[in-house]
Formats: C-alpha cells, sequence, structure tokens
C-alpha cells in the first residue's frame, strides 16, 4: 500500500491579522508547517493552531524564517552564520515547548520562502541551518526541495531528509521548479494538480513541461495554506490520492514516543 | 554553613548594541538570568552568553519579558492573558533549546521589568505567567520579589518559588521596596550594600529605611548587570560574602538531571 | 444646508497581510485615518492608500499610535513623555512625506486604539499627544471622542479640535460611549445605525441606551473599516445621510491650499 | 580658500541601549547623518541628536536605511521596488518633521549600510533612492560614494550629489574602497588618516595602497562615529585641516532658507 503525506504553511496570522484557513487545512493536511514569529505568527495564534493539529493528529514542523517579518520572509538576507544558526535554534525551541504545551511535538523542520529556496542550493547557509537542528535534537527531520543539492548535504551531516513536491507547480525536464517567471510555473486546475500528484505518489513521476516523464522522489506533497484557490486544491489532492488508495499520512509519524 | 544565591540580568546586548558586561558578571554571580528577545537579547548573543555561563557553572534563568523592545520592557503593557501564556511559553522554550545547544539547561523564570513588578500583586497576569510556566515544565522555579502576593499564588498553583532581594534598594518596614520616586530608594555604596546583604544572607536580617530591624526571608539576592557601578556592587557583595563564609551557589544547582 | 464627515481606519494592512476594504471605503467615506507604521502599515501599503484618497478627494488623517504592532496598538501602554512625543511627531512626518508624494496632505492627526481612549481622559498623555502636533504643525487639526476632556484641553492649548461620534456605539445619557463589556454596546444594524446618524447629523441629537434624547456634537462620524460589516454600514449611513440632504464632505477641505 | 565637509553617522542609540559619542562628533562634524528608525534610533533619541546639532549648526543628512533592526541595516535584502522607494519616503519624511522639530531641516540623504554599497553599483535600487528622494523633495542632496556609478546615475536623473572620502579607508589605484577583508584596508593611526586628509581636502589626491597618487572628487570626509577610536581620528582630521587653513563646514549649507 502507498502512503505520502500532504503538508501546508499554517500558523502564519499574526496579531490581528488573519492569514490563511487553517481549521480547515488540518482536516486535509497530514504535517503542517507551523510559522515561528520570525516571519509570521505570534505565539497565541501558533498555540491555537498547535492544539488543532493535535486535535487532529497532524504532524508539526517548524517553519523557521530569516528574521523579516515586514517582507514575510521572502527577501533574501544575507545573515551572518552565527545569527542564522542561532535564529534557527531559537525558533524551534519556541516551537517545541509551544507544540509540547499543545499536547504534541514538532518532528520536522521546513525552512520558509527566501531562506527556503536559498539553502536548496547555498551550501554555506545550508550548513549552518542543518548545525542547528542537529544541535536542537538529531532525531528532527529536514524537509527540503527534491533533487536539490542541500539533500546530500544534510545527509551527509547525519541529518535526515524528506523531499517534498510542489502540488501546484511545473517540473523542468531535469526535475527542478520551472521559474514563477516563466509562463505555466503555476498550475491552477485542481484536477490536473491532483492527477499530477496521484501520478507521482503512486509510480514516483511526473511529466514535466517538455511533455517528457520524469522520476522524482518526493514523501511529501506541499499544497498552499494562504492563497484563495489553496483549500480547493488541498481537498482535490486529498480526494484523488484517496480514491487511488493511497494513504495520507505523515512522513515520520513514529518518530520518537509522545510523551 | 550558610548559602546564599547571587543573580543578575544578562544576555541584554542586542545586535550591534553592546550593554552589560556579561563576562565579568558571570564570574561574580551564581544565576544568570538570561533575555529572551522580547525585551532584549538576540539569539547570537544570548547563545553566546549560555556559552559562558555554562563553562562557569552558572545556573540559567529565563527573564521573560512583555514584548517591547524598544520600551526594554519597562513599560507597563496590558497584555491580554491569551497573549501573555503564549508568550511566556515562546521565550522559555527559545531559551531552553538554546541553553541545551550551549551544554546547560534552564531552571527557573524571572519575569523582567514591567513585568517582574505587575504580577508581583497583579493577580490576572500573576496567574498568566504561573500557568505558562507549570504547563511548559512543572519543575521550573519562579524567582519573585521577596513578600510579593505573587509567592503566595505561584506556591498554592504548585509553582516552587525562590524569593529575591535587590542588594541595592532600601526597604520599608513592611518589608518592601521604596519607590524609586523616594529619596534613599538606591544605595549606592557597594561596601554598604555589601554589609547589608552580608547581614541578610547570615541572620534573614536587613534594616529598613526607618532604622528598625525587619525580616526577609530571600533564597537569592538581585545584583544589578547594566549599571556603571555594576560591577563593583557586585564585586564588593560576593568578596564580603565569602569572607563571611557565606557560600554562593545557585538555589537550585541540583534540580533534575543535564541530559 | 447641513453637512458632516465620515471617517474611517484605513492603510491598516501589513506586508503580507490585508486588513480592510480600503479602495471601497474610499468611495464612501470624506476622510481618512491613515496608519502610520506603529500599529500597522508598511511604507508601500500607506502610499497605495493615500494615492487612492487623493485620487478620490478623501481627507488624510495621521491615525497615530502606540508602538505595538503585535497588540495593533490596542493595548495600554505606559509610554514616557519624551517618548511619546517624539514618537507622535516621528509618525506625523513620516506620513506627510508620503501624502506629499500622494499629490495629498495630511490635515488632521487621530489617535489609534488605546493612545485615543487613554488620551481621551488622561491629562498627561493628552498635552504629550497635542504638543507634537502643535510642533510639527498648528494648523492640523486633532480628532477627538466628542465630550472627552481631550476636547478642552486641545483647544486651550491652541490646537483645533474637531469631535466625533461613532456610527454604531451606543451611547450613555451622560453623552459618553457604553463599555464594550456592556450589552447593547455596539450596534448591528445598518438601518438602526444610518438612522441615528441622520438624526444626529441633523438635530445633534442621539437616543441614550436609556430611551433619553441627548445632545452630541460631532462634526464627523466614524464607520469602522475593517470588521466584516464594515462596508454595509458605512454604505447605510452614507445613503441615509445623503438621502436626507445632508452633505458628506471632509470637515476641513479649505485648510492651507494644496502645494 | 579650501573647504570641505565632515560627516559621521549619529542618532545610532536604540532605547535602552546607547550607541556613539553624538554630543562630542557634533563638536567636530559639519554634518550629521542621522538614523532615522529602520537600522538604528528611535523618535526621542533622534530628536535629542538634532536639537545638538541645530544648536552647533551641523547641517542634517536622513541616514535612511533597509528595515533591519537587528542586523543594523549591514545586511544585503532583497527588497522590491515599490517597498524600497516607499520605506525611503518614509524615513525622510519621519527625520523632516523631527528637524524641524529640533529648529533644523534635512538637507541630504546618505543611504546607510548594506543600502549605501548596494545601490553605489546597483542600478535598480540606486533608482528606487533616488526616485524616492526626488518626489519628497528635489532640493535634497545625495551623499555618493566618490566614483561610484550611482554618481552619475543620480545627477542623470536630475538629483545633486555629493562624493565622499572614508577617511580611514585604502583605496585601489582605481580610487575604489580596498574591500574589508584585504590585510590594510583600514587605516588607525589618526597622524596618517589626518594626513591623508589634508592632502586630499586641499589637493585632490590620495595615495593608493600601491603607492600610486590617485586623484579622487570628494566634497565630504565621512568619519565614524561608533568605533572606539571614532573621536580620536575625527579629531585628528578636524585639527590638522584647521591648521593647514582649510574650514570645515556643510557642503550645502545655505540650500534655501531655514523656516
Amino acid at each position: 500500500m502507498t502512503a505520502i503525506d500532504l503538508n501546508s504553511d499554517l500558523g502564519e496570522s499574526y496579531g490581528a491579522w488573519e492569514m490563511g484557513e487553517d481549521e480547515t487545512m488540518l482536516g486535509l493536511v497530514s504535517s503542517a508547517n507551523v510559522a515561528c514569529g520570525f516571519h509570521a505568527g505570534d505565539p497565541a495564534g501558533i498555540l491555537r493552531t498547535l492544539k488543532s493539529a493535535a486535535a487532529r493528529g497532524v504532524a508539526i514542523g517548524a517553519h523557521v524564517s530569516y528574521p523579516d517579518r515586514g517582507g514575510f520572509g521572502r527577501r533574501n538576507m544575507d545573515v551572518a552564520s552565527e545569527d542564522l544558526v542561532a535564529d534557527v535554534i531559537y525558533q524551534i525551541g519556541a516551537l517545541k515547548s509551544l507544540a509540547e504545551v499543545a499536547g504534541t511535538r514538532v518532528t520536522y523542520v521546513k525552512p520558509h520562502g527566501a531562506l527556503y529556496n536559498t539553502i536548496a542550493s547555498d551550501p554555506r547557509q545550508g550548513r549552518d541551518v542543518v548545525e542547528a537542528i542537529l544541535a536542537v535534537d538529531r532525531s528532527l527531520v529536514l524537509m527540503c526541495l527534491a533533487n536539490a543539492p542541500l539533500v546530500r548535504l544534510a545527509e551527509a551531516a547525519g541529518l535526515e531528509t524528506v523531499s517534498e513536491a510542489f502540488a501546484d507547480r511545473a517540473y523542468t525536464p531535469e526535475g527542478t521548479l520551472v521559474s514563477r517567471r516563466e509562463p505555466g510555473a503555476v498550475i491552477h486546475d485542481p484536477a490536473v494538480v491532483a492527477a499530477r500528484m496521484a501520478r507521482l505518489a503512486s509510480d514516483g513521476e511526473i511529466e514535466a513541461v517538455d511533455g517528457s516523464i520524469i522520476r522524482l522522489r518526493a514523501q511529501s506533497i506541499c499544497v498552499h495554506g494562504d492563497s484563495p484557490g489553496a483549500v480547493s486544491i488541498a481537498r482535490a489532492v486529498r480526494e484523488r490520492l484517496t480514491a487511488d488508495g493511497i494513504t495520507i499520512s505523515p512522513f515520520a509519524p513514529a518518530r520518537g514516543d509522545m510523551s
């Protein structure tokens, strides 16, 4: 029987500002990348999201970011290694305690936005993030872009990784994401997205923009949580996968025991 | 043999801004109240202070604050309970992970500035802080102003407390601090301060502003870390206590094991 | 012919977080209280709102706040006078330049949230705000809660004021707002709200919670911009006033010349 | 008679954190680059520095920055044009009002840290900053790194510039700064620095690292305000220039009238 993880960015409201449909999404995904306060999220809102995730058995990842609330963590920042390492430890630690209070725990780390994109291929910042995660808890898993150089860098350092595919993104024949500046980079039709993800989950294959079929190793599928069509796509993917007999479950539900 | 704890606020630099003489103070005190990023401290600087404290066997307290970096946590803020509880959990959690990475651990919590003063007698915010600490780790100790109503509130809720005296502050006959707006509220002569603390440590007595002798139950003495004369006072207190045969050691060094 | 001003809080989005329907509201109100970055608003978003307001001839007020983005400026903060004065100058200055670039200008100041409520009756903070406004530009107008002690304090200092009524709030027989903690404090029916405001605009009268009719001197009516029913209420008030022959226009459109 | 401007970064304290010796430096320089709150400076502290500068006739420049207090504006940030333009307008506007209240006015803009370095040669961000300054006030002057491509870009857009040399930095034979990563990039001997600046001010010449003499067009000399030796270097430069009969005065003291 085939199983795959479905993840989404959640806990991204901030103070008086609401973002995302956390309640609805938590009924659809198996893993929640929860904001840690550096790009989004305030402690009380994060705690609410964690409690809801705990109640539904959704796994928790620390969605760590550059310290840039004004730019939602989407701006490249040239953060020194000493700062980046400590910033990541700080965020994971804050989320760990909130998660424990909520009756759950952090099992993985997924860097957010510009940090995610940068470390996919920048070895200096990649090493910083890997070092920080290992320092906090060697049993944490790093969620990476499938096929990114970061995967090997992390595994070589002794950090387990899980690779993810993006549900609504087009892929190049080389297995990388088509840049958002290119036409067709984002796929909007929920049914098309769902069919692509079903094929990926069952056969490990996806059709690239040039029509060629490529292999993509992904244990998780990312569906967005904050765009208008996010819920429709998440629901379509979930329903199609389920219909095809694919189980949606956290990639690492059994790591350690819930104390 | 008599023993008492000596504590100071540390880790209060922020980015390019230096504050306090952490290295020197860590050679004098037995407990460090380490900033958690809400009123002061950035993760990299906090981590440096924690590593130095770990190397010297200084105990670590989470110096949690209102979210007010611009006001250094010294301004009263009307924070709702849901926020205050989650803010405290967030800060303790962040410091816990940084401390573990530094090879030490958080054994107590000392609220900072306006939050410290408010909860000394405000039961609503006091309960919020107590609830947050208990939710994170029931073995944490709350450091309180000696004789404050908070002591009883926390103990009644099952949270262990330690009471502290302020080395350079005058006391009323009722055992409360003389307000800083009153003349003589702060004692500047290191020798006088040291003699008062020696008497307090050995006999549990301190002379109040009216000349009467009062009893003050304090297991810890707070010396400031960020004022010009801070180091001289801390050194004078330490030397006098040591000369009098009083051991300076963390109030709770043996709680749990260092994992 | 009777005229009254209709004002609303706008420009309150922040980075990736949207708030309020600025475009729609700018078609309904005559004055926009524009966030200045301390409780809400980022420079680019503020500039967009200002450009849209300029295109529609909507007057601009600086919606100054305590420095508390996480609490949306709704938490009481004990800000020292030196800070409060400078914070208000800073915010007005930032908005003035943005407004000039947008082809309009700031004609009034309306403190936001907790600052608004505090200075309505706290003379120390009230004097600070008045001093700051006068220091920046003596031709600015302060928008105040009708019947608040602040009105007299500001006028005595030589600062012109405009008093406002809250469209959807109940009033006590003394002419003050019924506390939100009381039942019936907020009126939700757009038609009822509109009828009350029509009577207020034409006759200067409003029915208090006890059924008595009180006089309320208000040159402006505040309609909210960020709640779900905000647009319906604003539209209902505007349509009713217009139907009753009351002109909706800025209270001070002709102050100075647009340079 | 020869004259040159001497500028320094000031107003960089933040809340409880002190930085720089503003009072002493204001007695030595003719122009103050005053922080605007994005990398450093809080409104009350900025206002104090402005009042002191006003009392001494020191010219005021807006020291605008990326929004990065934690990194002191020294980290490269990939800020979108819409944000960068509005961020610069916001900062200039805030400083303008504070300056007016202090009895002086902003006559120039000097970008800070990473923004300064980036726009020296990055035309996209350079254009954004130039556009922002022109939009606020076409009579403002942009202070640039001598020989940087930004000089021509700004002048072509109709923005007046003033070029500056860095007192304690070594220059390449091409007239650019020797990178701080190279040995000898920073000159520490106040007498050597002073002699180099005297030659630059009188003859427009400076000795490059390879011993060759190059021409450098600079109307202003930057001396640092926040390093330990800052005051000694500033004093040495001022005394040597004065001894050589060179007047130290703002490059643009007479622009417009002080209203």
